[in-house]
């Protein structure tokens, strides 16, 4: 089984106008991808932006809920923590990864839009099964640059529900990526 | 095909110490669920709260997204909050539901805990097979208070993942639920 890792991108993305543009890190965004991190076995979790200020602040809540008083308050949310990794662009994040396993991972996106060619969540399920690290990027604001797209090892399809709707939180699409992947189904 | 309903419960709802109270409501759960609800054809997401205070401000909330600025700013955003309904209990609940369909809903709860004689995800997908509507009760808090859960028509098999982890935020659970009742795979 391919050790599974997930980047949550600020930047490159795009805003509602289609320019490129660095997000904010959003609070209930680092709680909730450490949390389904910790309930699905994803490896790290990544928090990928270039701003300092913002990786001071998350390092501080890091901190905050692995060693100060959120530590001690809730023992489960310092466990979620454990998964939280701060780095400054996705290069930096493969080479963490790389690391940790001496084999570059096999990058795949995701998207909201419809795009040429996606992969099947079928078909990224069989290819975990190997030893390569595998790194999910999952894009803020209204999703991944285009010049990102077009770099990595694979888009995977759209997650779609019986309707047209498709603008589900990224917290809520990790954790229905992560589950059509790694749920376990009695 | 069951008309399905949603209701996210602050009360009855146990606190980490398993005391009955009423949580506050969230506002990320709000539009979490809202924009989760519309991709996945949720009939309406209720907010049930016996606050007061509470139910003025999701109103208040509801109102910017569906009237206000919000409603201009963020369209998607709109046709999301069209989803979200305010209710004083469970009850008043049903009865809103009873009165669209002209019959009570079956009610299922959700837990993040091990029960006695769950429903797997593929016996509830079985029940939907039908005209009655269908009410799934999620918790806020650390969970449904246990005099809720003997009441209703049945427990879902708690979401699992591959490890022991079980503490998932509600937001994400509500979509994994949504996606292995609702999703479409290709």
């Amino acid at each position: 089984m391919s050790p599974i890792y997930i980047a949550l991108v600020h930047y490159p993305v795009v805003n509602k106008h289609g320019e490129i543009v660095t997000t904010s890190v959003t609070n209930f965004d680092i709680h909730d991808l450490a949390r389904t991190s910790a309930t699905y076995g994803v490896q790290q979790c990544f928090f990928v932006t270039p701003n300092l200020a913002q990786q001071h602040m998350l390092q501080y809540i890091h901190d905050y809920w692995r060693e100060g008083f959120g530590a001690e308050y809730n023992p489960d949310r310092k466990e979620a923590f454990s998964k939280v990794r701060i780095a400054t662009d996705i290069s930096q994040t493969c080479l963490t990864i790389k690391k940790a396993h001496g084999t570059e991972p096999k990058v795949f996106a995701t998207t909201a839009k419809k795009t040429e060619k996606p992969l099947s969540f079928k078909e990224l399920k069989d290819r975990l099964d190997t030893q390569q690290p595998v790194l999910l990027l999952f894009g803020t604001g209204w999703g991944l640059a285009p010049e990102l797209l077009e770099k990595v090892d694979g888009i995977l399809e759209p997650i779609v529900g019986p309707t047209d709707y498709n603008h589900l939180p990224v917290r809520s699409a990790v954790a229905v990526v992560l589950d059509r992947l790694l749920g376990v189904k009695s």
